[in-house]
């Protein structure tokens, strides 16, 4: 573990220019933050700004992975708590640099999520006692390709970084506590025949129609929606793909149909697999990949008093705790024990696309919510 | 229209060295066009050798084109009547030369068709003075994509030379008659939806689960089984292939299912079409391609009296005409106003197979049917 101006990263990505004032206002860090451009796999020069701007904190250890900085509060408290956050970007979509309009910041990355980083950012620099422990995660790679995720990189060679009793992912939720995340299988099922000249269907079995019989097991699934940790889940299966045919005059003999389960947090992804074949009982079934889901861990003392903060009834704006249905790196957390929801300042709706943006009012209140629950 | 031997062919597919005798036994002339190598686009040597075996009698006209040889006789019967054979074979599979066992002639090509070419060359030498006039036609790239057919070429390209009241191809049948042939037609049938999140299947709509009901008519669907020209056909609607999906983790808003429908000889390929887009009413459907049927014309007198005269009671044996159902060459002839039937001593079940073999006795008795025709 290096740090990142120790490794003469500022050769190659750039010098340090102390860009970052953690002490601003919080929509002028956002803005600082967005006009850093970090588009996935480019994050050096806004993770060295990062590690810059927290390195002189006394309160703060501070280390780093590549882009990725952690930033830990070392106050022996009985409670440890994690706010994570990717510092990287879609591409940007002439889209930089930020500017104000009616009450929001726009630009490329401004809700996913620099307007979350931010808070993080003025939270770790302002918050030099907070009741509970806190670890800072700025991470990288979040927007690409799962195996490059700095946070699974942490979670798989560092897990020990990421200890704690409960994490807050700072996602666009637009002030929504987004609770655990539902796992997601693949799997496929086929359906078999026999070939034939298709001048003398009768001679053989056509596997695509055998196929209809899966599709109306799909049509008629009655999906789950239950109630996890206090939250209500909706589970779905689903083809994603169907595929069978040989030539234009065969009768095909194979038939393949590529299902997509999302499932609640209170199945394993094994569970998951077995319910799958359950449900296709009467042909074979391989699954391809799946990932777990997370529980939103509603019921742990940091959790519960989390969602009293950012929901009470002095705080204007913040609705009830939902499920988040989506596959989410809240998952990453759960798969080391450590129940997670998703909480941000931006607006979900307006991820990745070119007219993105954050309601500058919803940082400050976002802030406030998490700084009342770590102060408390 | 050159000669074989005037293009100089000798020169790049070797000598004609005279190899058929086509007053020899017709076990020993079936040997002899089997152990002369002819696969698929390398027919030359074959047919120089026809060609120059042809020429030499004074009651036939020999024409050439490409590797196809036609012989005519020219004596002013009021009717002309065609016997066509490909002179090509699939490739060879340890199949050469070839040999007898047991009442069989085994080799490459034995079965389809080059016993029935035999068929052809005896009559052709023999038959000095038929009743009724006949073309002989030998042709070449039976067994590959369509657009090389030698019997196609002639027929768009010098049709007056296919010109006759009734043809007979000599494609593998065991001695039955096999009447016309039912037409092809494919096209693809789309079910849309709407793309979404597969976490949230929802807010879409799965095409793929919507082509269930597209498979759900094909399941349904009770082929017609018509009488044409006395001749029974069965008719056929299958799924030849299936496609749909975009990644996994999308509801997707396509799903494309081609079909294949067979249709019988009393449809043209456009109410063929017409039928398709009927049976699949409520989704838009895309006719890729069709190739039209070929009635039997049972009806012709010189169908009829060649129905007579290979069925007859005499003639122990040969089964009734039955249709056929696959397509074949005769709607080549059908397309140019001519009905036409196959009829050939080889055995269909296996043709293209490795241990491809003729009944020795069958190719006599063929033979010797269609003598009787053409002299009665």
């Amino acid at each position: 573990m290096t740090g990142l101006l120790g490794m003469g990263m500022a050769g190659t990505v750039g010098a340090v220019n102390g860009l970052l004032d953690l002490f601003a206002e919080a929509e002028e860090l956002t803005a600082a933050l967005v006009d850093i451009e970090s588009v996935s796999g480019a994050e050096q020069r806004l993770a060295a700004e990062i590690e810059s701007a927290l390195s002189p904190l006394p309160h703060l250890t501070v280390q780093t992975d590549g882009a990725t900085v952690i930033a830990r509060t070392e106050l022996g408290r009985p409670e440890r708590v994690i706010l994570a956050g990717h510092i990287d970007t879609v591409p940007v979509a002439g889209n930089l640099p930020s500017r104000t309009e009616r009450g929001r910041l726009l630009g490329c990355g401004s809700t996913d999520m620099k307007s979350g980083v931010a808070v993080q950012l003025r939270l770790a620099a302002s918050l030099t006692s907070p009741v509970r422990d806190v670890t800072y995660v700025f991470y990288d790679c979040e927007e690409i390709e799962a195996e490059r995720n700095g946070l699974g990189r942490i979670s798989r060679e560092q897990p020990e970084l990421l200890a704690g009793d409960f994490a807050v992912l700072l996602e666009p939720t637009g002030g929504v506590v987004e609770g655990g995340c539902q796992g997601t299988l693949r799997a496929e099922v086929t359906a078999a025949g026999e070939r034939a000249h298709s001048a003398r269907a009768w001679m053989g079995r056509n596997a695509i129609h055998e196929a209809a019989e899966i599709l109306d097991v799909l049509r008629a699934y009655q999906p789950r929606t239950p109630e996890v940790d206090g939250l209500t889940y909706r589970e779905g299966l689903n083809a994603v793909a169907i595929s069978g045919g040989i030539a234009g005059n065969v009768i095909p003999d194979r038939c393949t149909v590529t299902v997509n389960f999302r499932f609640a947090p209170d199945r394993s992804t094994g569970q998951a697999g077995e319910h799958v074949r359950e449900v296709f009982g009467r042909w074979p079934v391989t699954v391809l990949d799946a990932a777990p889901g997370a529980r939103p861990g509603m019921g742990e003392p940091a959790a519960a008093s989390f969602v009293a903060a950012v929901t009470g009834e002095g705080a204007a704006g913040a609705g009830a705790p939902r499920a988040k249905l989506g596959w989410t790196d809240v998952a990453r957390f759960a798969e080391i024990g450590i129940p997670a929801v998703n909480y941000g300042p931006g607006e979900p709706e307006v991820a990745h696309a070119s007219n993105e943006y954050v309601e500058i009012a919803k940082i400050a209140d976002c802030e406030a919510r998490l700084r009342a629950w770590l102060t408390a």
